[in-house]
């Protein structure tokens, strides 16, 4: 996806960093670091950490005025990595200068703020992209590619776990904060991206943080596939992993495992036969394939650098990226769908179906 | 549990194991190997099977003739290792027989069943015993003391993970087959034992089995903490974990690491205090314990010496042994919730409370 | 090498157990277990110990008198589980009284007695056996084929680490109770069996048991190779891994990892091509190939049984097993030049070549 | 080793970096994140390669003339990067401007080199600092904070292990390469340095690339105790793993572990009392201590910036730096007796004493 014409390279496009807190320096080390990129400037409320966040003896601007950002002829895309709720108005003030925009995951704080953001980017003609950083992974890139081609079979369960010790957000719950690492995942690697037909969720506090620390999702998908997500800020081990059972394949995906983060299966429970009894009672047959497994062999790129490859790269083909608005709000609808799920006692809820229009646009 | 009288040990009691298919060959080493007992009969309809478990030049009877084990004034207990829907049967004929009963997990097919197997026993002044093996082993042991003198303060949340490329059962589902492994642990760790508030249950059969074969286990506890298990069969990887997390420290017990099989977190996530703000939100102040991790050296025995051990100890001690038939209905309560949770598409359901008399024999 | 004829299987061959010890109820239960065996006797000086191990209600002839069981037709063959300079003393008389033999690791306690051991199974048309028990292994037997049929191309370098809190043998040093293990493996996979270009040994005795605790050898083999073992009873962790480096693969057993014994690596270092400059020195183009990994499935079976199957089958068969007394002596080979060589502070020392005769039996 | 003083913080010092290949970017990036340093210029023969690493909009000078470098009365410091024969001249040119020196391990391409270097600055009353970077870890300091209060007691033994697919070098072996990182952490943490009583090398050239690339050293430390480490280009598996037993307890350093990098075993093997008997053989009565394993928790610091601080530091308070270059020599002295024992076919060689003057300057 970042195919790079390297008959006549483009020149660098201008890029602002908005929000120099957390992510913001990953992001501004990446932007450096690109030949597409040009870093021009850095804005963030607090000048002295973006100041420090730049270094000593630089010329890139630092300034804690956004119009003064947004007014400059030489910035042409704006990447926002501020607290979710401020995404819409920033994406909206930028789109609105003419610039292409990079949002921070979640793409907002809601799906209504979400979908006005897309439309905002369609109606201008201007990219917009989610910073969905785990599905430019090279372990990521690899499952999508195993699972587009078949290599799985149909995909049977997704099992993924993703818990730490965790900062408690003042703004998010766990599910907002974590889930859209794992929903983002699915989103690109399921053949029809994360349309799952219903929303389970369930949520503790047992700390009295006055939101879920401890959350776990349940996403029946079609075919009788069940996807499940477990997010937790308050286990002391730390755990990355998710399971993709297939019908041919299963495989096993270990981030924290650097030697050995993707392992294919060729394992897995076959049904051969099914029989209905006198009693009218199904009788299965199931076989078992104990094959080896295999660990394939995976570039070691940083996916931030593939991520703003693929920002400029959309730019300058005028295509969608590859984790676009799109794919930013059905994370989005999820996430809701839950907290409608947590109201309800864990009641399976239906996801919203985004705006047509929007489906358009991809 | 296992005191042993060192100054007048008893005389070995004669036991019959019924069943010699998956589990019985366990039971019938323990029963051997165990200075407690004397290993009298094997009986199972398949001699031929029983008779190569015993192994030649042996003097234990092999029989299919279950009275005629039951005829033996040297039998003074029978062992259940049979598919669980004949566990009523046969544990009532031995009652009847005047026989003490392990049995083989889960305690029974269904709570009425169970409910009759301990009532049954009661009336006969004869011991019931639920083999609810992991309750023996050195590590629960461990989690148990650990959990009963707050070393871990109150528990926040327990997440149990049991999945592997397990035998796709005929007659029961994975919950059936796995979850009263996680179940019987937190039946015994806990407190108060297993009591939750509800239970939800999410199910899947992608495989087109006929049963759930990928499943998970919400259970609120009191106070606001969360219980949950993954039980699943068609997992290529195999994981065996349970993180109990503690308002003081949290445990992680991997049983597949030999070498570390429990870790002790001093680290975790505490609520300083909370404020209520001018827009009244609630704000916690959240701090971080980064403490050292601690596993306890265990020491090495088997599980199933122990159980056997605790089987002779509550005969001759004419008490309750530590996983008595209260124990096996409270967990076959919990399994009969969440079969009616899956029927109602993961909706939280009660649990039903134990008939009264059963809590009196604790 | 355990092919079994199953058009007429032969009547099970009557066997004793010499030694109730350590490895002695291993032995008894596999015997027990096979079919290819009846376990006829158990003789230990601790009559007490081996009737414990034997069980109750047990036909099996249980004595402290050696010529008793010499004695019996019924006994075709012995296992030997005694302490190493024992060895040869029961091997001769059992050899003389017509029985075959199998001995436990090291075949004895010199090359001198295993010689005089080979010699006399030699002259009496008899089995001696040698038992390598990890060269029965799944993992060792697959890593036998991988090297066999030149799927690692050729050997650069084996090393192999063996450590554990180990029990301080009151006989033997680390060496010589550890290390058999390792090069019994080594004299099985390597093409031409153990037959290093020198030893030199390390050794260290810091806690002052009067004999070295830790130890590492060092085998410089044919073609500019290399091979080394590490074997320490001090070290807390625990440590079995084998790393076999190949000119086209490497592969990587570790013994711990039961989901993922045997790894290979197709990747490594190739020299591309070597030029020698105007000042004469070589300087080597290297490059690397960075291909997946591939763990092969890997029966589940214990190595026991495989070793008292491929005993009998030598019998029946009359031919030298997989690992006979050959092999056993190549091994004593390495563990004498070891001794001379800690002696000699280190200095690499020749490995006695074994006495003609003793090829031939190959 | 980073005390800071807090009332009164100096002005940065200005440095320059001499080389932009592997090591390079890396201090150039800790020296512009440390508020203790000023870096003012890159001088790389490859300018080219030195602005990418600076990277655009940039004050930071980018040169390839060493002179200009050490002409800047802005330049108080030079940390040279580049291959190890050319340490010595850059660091006496810089040593002579004035400048003082920091220098990649190791110290120099031989002791001889290394002593001039440091006489160079003894004489000039400079800093010369050796960039023995896992020193500065907190895993390591922890290490060094265990031995020092004598919480493993007595040092038994160490091995250590540094093996992956590495880059074979062109112009030094496996021993120059890897291990001047096992040698400086042993150098910090040993009572007295590193100081073996011999050296013993085994190496191998399997692969015909004109040295070895697989390296073994034995060293034995007064007191019976011993070292081991084990060095390894052609390794697909990577292992980073020092284990140090003691007598009282045994640690285990496992760098690829990050959730526990380091664990303390309570556990050991005891000398209770050695008896002689009427066959004048010695027979220890051993004891095992089987207790728990504790993995103190560790800062999350990257060990570059606390060696950048403490470079300062040195500067500012007039002081050798925890890593001087005696240490370095020390490392020196260890390789050169590596190489001479490795052409006599791996015989104990002697360790060459430094030059009495170099002890005085530690």
């Amino acid at each position: 996806m970042t195919t790079r014409n390297s008959t006549a390279e483009p020149a660098p496009l201008g890029v602002a960093v908005v929000g120099a807190g957390y992510w913001g320096p990953n992001l501004i080390r990446n932007f450096r670091g690109s030949p597409a990129w040009d870093l021009v400037a850095v804005c963030d409320l607090d000048t002295e950490r973006a100041s420090a966040v730049v270094g000593a003896r630089s010329g890139v601007l630092v300034t804690d005025d956004l119009a003064e950002v947004l007014g400059r002829d030489d910035v042409h895309a704006v990447a926002i990595a501020t607290p979710a709720r401020s995404h819409r108005p920033i994406a909206e003030a930028a789109l609105a200068a003419g610039k292409h925009v990079l949002v921070e995951k979640p793409l907002a704080d809601s799906v209504a703020a979400g979908e006005a953001m897309v439309e905002a980017a369609r109606a201008a003609g201007l990219v917009l992209m989610a910073d969905h950083t785990f599905c430019y992974t090279p372990v990521v890139r690899k499952i999508r590619e195993l699972v587009t081609t078949g290599q799985l079979g149909e995909i049977l369960f997704v099992d993924s776990v993703r818990i730490n010790l965790g900062l408690v957000q003042p703004d998010v719950d766990v599910f907002w904060d974590l889930a859209p690492h794992d929903l983002s995942v699915l989103d690109h690697i399921l053949p029809d991206g994360l349309r799952p037909l219903g929303v389970s969720a369930q949520g503790a506090d047992p700390i009295g943080a006055g939101k879920p620390c401890v959350g776990y999702l349940s996403l029946p998908l079609t075919g009788g596939a069940l996807a499940h997500v477990h997010v937790n800020w308050l286990s002391p081990t730390k755990i990355r992993q998710m399971v993709i059972g297939g019908s041919e394949r299963t495989l096993v995906w270990d981030d924290l495992n650097p030697q050995q983060r993707l392992s294919v299966f060729d394992r897995g429970v076959d049904l051969v036969q099914q029989t209905v009894d006198s009693a009218d009672r199904r009788t299965a047959s199931i076989s078992y394939r104990l094959g080896d497994t295999w660990a394939p062999a995976l570039p070691e790129r940083e996916a931030l650098a593939e991520m703003v490859a693929e920002f400029a790269a959309a730019i300058h083909e005028d295509r969608p990226p590859a984790t676009d608005g799109a794919a930013g709000l059905r994370v989005l609808a999820v996430l809701e769908a839950a907290a409608t799920s947590l109201r309800a006692n864990g009641a399976q809820v239906q996801v919203a179906a985004p705006a047509p229009t929007l489906e358009l646009i991809r």
